[in-house]
């Protein structure tokens, strides 16, 4: 049997800020798209990350990784796809593609490992409620 | 006859980029804020402020400022209003309000106003079609 | 007697991520310039900002203002001063203006307000050795 | 006869806003460390980025990489080394590893891979004066 991972489609409009002096969005602000669309992903799913804190638990970042394709600009209509993609014992995989707004365009795309770790900061073993709760459902994010 | 402005509120989620080591949303990022829902309001009327480029004019801001209230914290579904209050020869102020998210809480308020300058960068008076797409309707982004 | 207060000045040199699609420094970034030029100013006077969070008080911003005179670019080597210029009961407002290299130009100038608070967020009157510490010292950093 | 290539060391001090609410440097901004160390690099061996720039070419981001070893936090002094460490006909890549204050502790090691365009954005051999400038030299930066 198949296994089945949660993901996400997040809309969102470039803002100003996130644009550099080459007219395009800066490199770094992708990732904070990433970030974006993997808590709208949790959230849809019925764990915002801020519960899986609540519940002991923190997921910080180990490796991020992105390939640039093409250039979003100020005011582009963007959509943010981020999918689990892997269980670890202690860690879980996410990856992104990031598209134009008919999404006939790849403009970027991407990956974060992220540990599994307790309050102590100590990697603990992924709890089977929040593999759970993140599995199987695609959802389009309609109001962000 | 009382003149009206255009006005929108935006609804966003904090994300965690945004926030700093206190928990709460650094100070910077309301600024940030401020200039999505202005860009919001608009796109909303009709001209993106990419298209107010296109035709020759920037809104370069002059003065910026914030009032902080409550803080917002990561994952919070905050609404930002964004409306021009004032029309001068040659530049316009916006108005800002952030609540939370069933606007009972007002987290923060501000202001900016924007000179119009040429592609030269020289003060010019406010073109009369950016006055009127601009004014009177108000707008809920339901679809961010 | 006069009263005297600290400041700094802080050189920078502006990076591509701190400019956006007008070629310019985007307006926010100003904003942690000042947060830049306050911890400097801390840090020189021997009480980091981290210092006083661990003696259990934290300086929230209460309000910012700034106004913009003339654009910073990519790679522009900046100065930012900042410096105390009122203490109040249970608050500390900082001044701040940003020059370019060679001090002739002004870029910018703004101020922040803010509260001084316990852990428990409650408002309480400024410690005397916060007060004495940053009192009467000017500093130009060099190593930044 | 072994090729060199330019590398730099550029001291940070890690600002507030900076971190997030996790207490440490958010996962984005050491993709900024990385441009800001870049920019030195090329600043200190004489074409700063913007006199690249100026030729007509531009260095665009094709992928990054970044694994994060150790957290930073709030007014950490950290160091940033950047290098050269692969010409290619139309690319560059460089190498960057984040370290604490006495170097004991690698925090964070990365990658930028960047294209060498020309105004239009077509691909184009690198320059042999640009790989001249960038060749050979290791610098301290002492006056950030």
């Amino acid at each position: 049997m198949e296994e089945t991972f949660a993901e996400v489609w997040l809309p969102h409009y470039v803002s100003y800020g996130e644009t550099d002096a080459m007219g395009v969005v800066y490199y770094a602000e992708y990732i904070h798209f990433f970030e974006r669309a993997r808590g709208a992903m949790c959230r849809e799913n019925g764990l915002g990350y801020g519960k899986i804190e609540e519940a002991g638990y923190m997921l910080p970042v180990r490796e991020v990784e992105c390939r640039y394709r093409s250039p979003a600009r100020y005011d582009d209509h963007i959509l943010i796809r981020a999918r689990i993609v892997e269980w670890r014992r202690a860690s879980v995989r996410f990856r992104y593609e990031i598209y134009n707004d008919d999404r006939t365009k790849l403009l970027c795309e991407g990956m974060t490992l992220h540990a599994v770790v307790n309050r102590e900061g100590k990697p603990v073993p992924v709890p089977t409620w929040i593999k759970e709760k993140l599995s199987g459902t695609s959802v389009d994010v309609k109001n962000a």
